[in-house]
């Protein structure tokens, strides 16, 4: 599969890897963290919804319009935070109509492989690639799905007493 | 929830959670592993077929039948690489229905709280409860799901150039 159609392919799954794992689990699991500061799965959901508002789309079409000339607005990591609060329900309903509204628009943009070759300017990386940014924008899904299921793996940890000795995850850092 | 029922809700999830993650991805990217003795994404598919076969409901009848006067059979955790090679189609297909009949066959042993404190004996951790046992196919599913998104991760790492500093999952541990 062409790189671009194999990176679109696999963020129209985030959506249902989502709903699958998380939709209708006790809101107590949910609210999980890995203490202060952490990520629930709750807040997960929140931040790669700021994502799509703010991050991927904005900054492809940033490089397209102005190359390395501006830096891209900083990404608030922390700005699910002050959104107000919503169920995971909600926040899965959101996330897949503002995913699917992404994955639209950037096949709008009819990206060929030379542009993606072109430049943006990170505020804090430097140079990068729109290639670069669309393969962030999968292993970041991908972190977030790898951090959603440590942290309800460890908050699951109290009730398989000597078992834990053999989940070398649950002792992962947040 | 009712802490039995939530298991069970959660272990039902995970085919589908794997299915709209897995299927019909690249065949490279789903060979790709953490290095010599780490797994793919298809050997930790083959790799909970196994468990299904030999470990969590093997060992809840094996409590129920014997308590702690006979140790669990040892779980060979290497086991997929000795099966016959499937895609990830056929593995998923196999996971789904070995899953249901696992499930259904807990439900028909309708555990009771005072049943789910029996205690057995693991071969290596010594006495384990009933209800310790569910937990933790809870978390082995939790953490095979940090283990895939995280080596799916690392695959498109080379990719990603400079953002690679911002992903700490990319260091962790096989």
């Amino acid at each position: 599969m062409e790189s671009l159609e194999r990176t679109l392919d696999f963020l129209a799954r985030t959506p249902h890897v989502l709903r699958a794992l998380l939709a209708g689990l006790d809101e107590g699991w949910l609210a999980a963290d890995e203490g202060p500061g952490t990520y629930s799965a709750l807040d997960v959901v929140g931040h790669l919804i700021h994502g799509e508002d703010t991050d991927w789309v904005p900054r492809s079409e940033h490089i397209l319009a102005h190359g390395e000339a501006v830096p891209f607005a900083r990404f608030d990591r922390e700005a699910m935070r002050a959104a107000p609060v919503r169920s995971m329900e909600e926040l899965l309903d959101s996330f897949e109509r503002r995913r699917a509204e992404s994955l639209a628009r950037i096949r709008e943009l009819a990206l060929t492989p030379s542009v993606l070759e072109r430049r943006g300017r990170h505020p804090e990386l430097g140079p990068v690639t729109l290639a670069q940014l669309l393969s962030t924008w999968v292993v970041h899904d991908l972190a977030h799905l790898a951090q959603i299921t440590r942290v309800l793996a460890k908050a699951r940890a109290p009730e398989i007493g000597p078992w834990t000795a053999y989940f070398r995850v649950l002792g992962d850092r947040s």
